[in-house]
């Protein structure tokens, strides 16, 4: 297989997991079948079209290879008839959900900066990508976003790093297939490492002291 | 008339009653009238103006005929007004919403087709035209949206099989005008049933029995 | 300096205060160094890169100065550490708010007419511009939008007030800086004055009458 076409199955495996995690919500939250399909399509999807919208790269790479399509669907109806099954495999959709976020954000980053964006924005459109979609299914879920709060092990924080990874050995001209690959099994590490040891970012300090300094010692929940 | 102004007459009085709705769930809520204009404006033209950012036709629609601002506006003005008439005559209200959705979701199918996108990217923005207003008007009201609700009468679903018929028809090559008028009243016609006999989508089944199955028997409610 | 620069200036210095308003708000809900940047960007930018999409001028400015990021992302992280200091100066705060409420609503108004727009719908992109960020920023916070609500002083109509003014005089041919400073105090004074005097907007009348006609007296709260 070419790098082109390992990059796409993944980008596929890793649609399909955001998509599981947007219809899991969806049936937990008990909504019906289009709540399902809405929400899966819309975490799976959400990141990359806000970004193509914004690059101004339309209609979005989602509307024109009908696969990105096909399997958030496909992951929606499949969770809708073996949710149990999906859950009890929350492990391993976690560990792929980590993987989606390091392809996404790398991929997000360098088209990016391949429509000419700086570096800085380079790296705020790849995290979107990566995070957007999940942003996006908890806005219309009416939850507050996990990015946001506090409770949440490291998500985009990684995503952030990997992306500025992409950035800077892009001005540095090094090769970037290589690079790509690194910084996304960084972000890929990174995510584990910080879900195993509920890593969390420091929320700002605030007194009374019984919440001071929170980002000093590990927070035990 | 020509077939061209009846669809535009019709697509005035769609917007009249999405904006309609938007301006009384303001009401309900209490908001302010620049609340009631901000739903009413959210409701009618979110739909067209996602998938007209989406395929790429900027400005969209509703920022170059000044009428599809006007329309909305005056409903606002109208329900802030009359919203006890309004709200008396909601049946009507209904009836006429359920003739947008079914104008809406095929106008958007075909306009997403004529600029090149596959059958079922169309599908999806014609859902969305027709169904992305009444989802931004609940998230900006912050109340769970409808669409995704499982006690909400089949809303997306008629408005998916409308937005198919003409998908197939437009492969098949069928002569558009009539297909289009066909799919917009199979749309209005499901529609207006689904809500006289109440027909829900399904949710995924749960586990003990008092949830299950949830889609094998009509809920009272 | 040239008034270009004059705009400019007061351009991140607006961006600053929205900014600062997004990053106060996350740290009131406890959310984490993520949760602060996430809304203080998105109160500062969103409404900017709202209306860039909607007319078409891709990349938003927001993506081709990187001022307007970095500007931002400061004003997250300052509040971050001294957010007692920066609340305590809460009055400021509002000062400055009214006044990038006159500039952006103005500017955004111009961009939009400048893109060959019909005057309404650039009034309606120029008050989308001024307080579409902070609409964002409730969403994402999961707070029923400020804007919309009945019990917060004027916002919205002092913008649309000075976007109307900048419309008709560019009906009217008049000389553009002139107006645009003109209308820029207009608005910035007008919304001063409309929370020093607890100004409300009307709200839709309703029976019983205890809450009988809510808009012919100031309400006490």
């Amino acid at each position: 297989m070419s790098a082109g076409t390992v990059v796409y199955v993944l980008e596929l495996v890793g649609l399909y997991v955001f998509a599981t995690s947007g219809a899991l919500m969806a049936v937990h939250k008990g909504f019906d079948i289009v709540g399902i399909v809405v929400l899966a399509t819309a975490t799976a999807l959400g990141g990359g079209i806000l970004r193509d919208v914004i690059i101004g790269d339309t209609p979005p790479a989602a509307f024109t290879n009908v696969n990105y399509l096909v399997i958030p669907v496909a992951a929606a109806v499949v969770t809708f008839f073996v949710h149990p099954v999906v859950r009890r495999l929350s492990v391993t959709v976690l560990v792929f959900d980590a993987a989606g976020l390091g392809l996404f954000c790398v991929t997000g980053t360098i088209k990016a900066l391949d429509f000419g964006l700086g570096s800085l924005q380079a790296v705020l459109l790849g995290v979107t990508t990566a995070v957007g979609g999940g942003m996006l299914r908890d806005i219309i879920a009416r939850e507050t976003p996990a990015l946001v709060q506090v409770d949440t092990d490291l998500y985009a924080i990684p995503a952030t790093a990997g992306a500025l990874v992409v950035a800077v050995a892009h001005r540095a001209d090094l090769p970037m297939p290589a690079v790509a690959t690194c910084a996304a099994v960084l972000v890929f590490a990174f995510r584990l490492v910080a879900m195993i040891r509920h890593w969390k970012a420091p929320r700002a300090w605030s007194w009374p002291p019984d919440r001071y300094p929170s980002w000093s010692r590990r927070r035990v929940r």
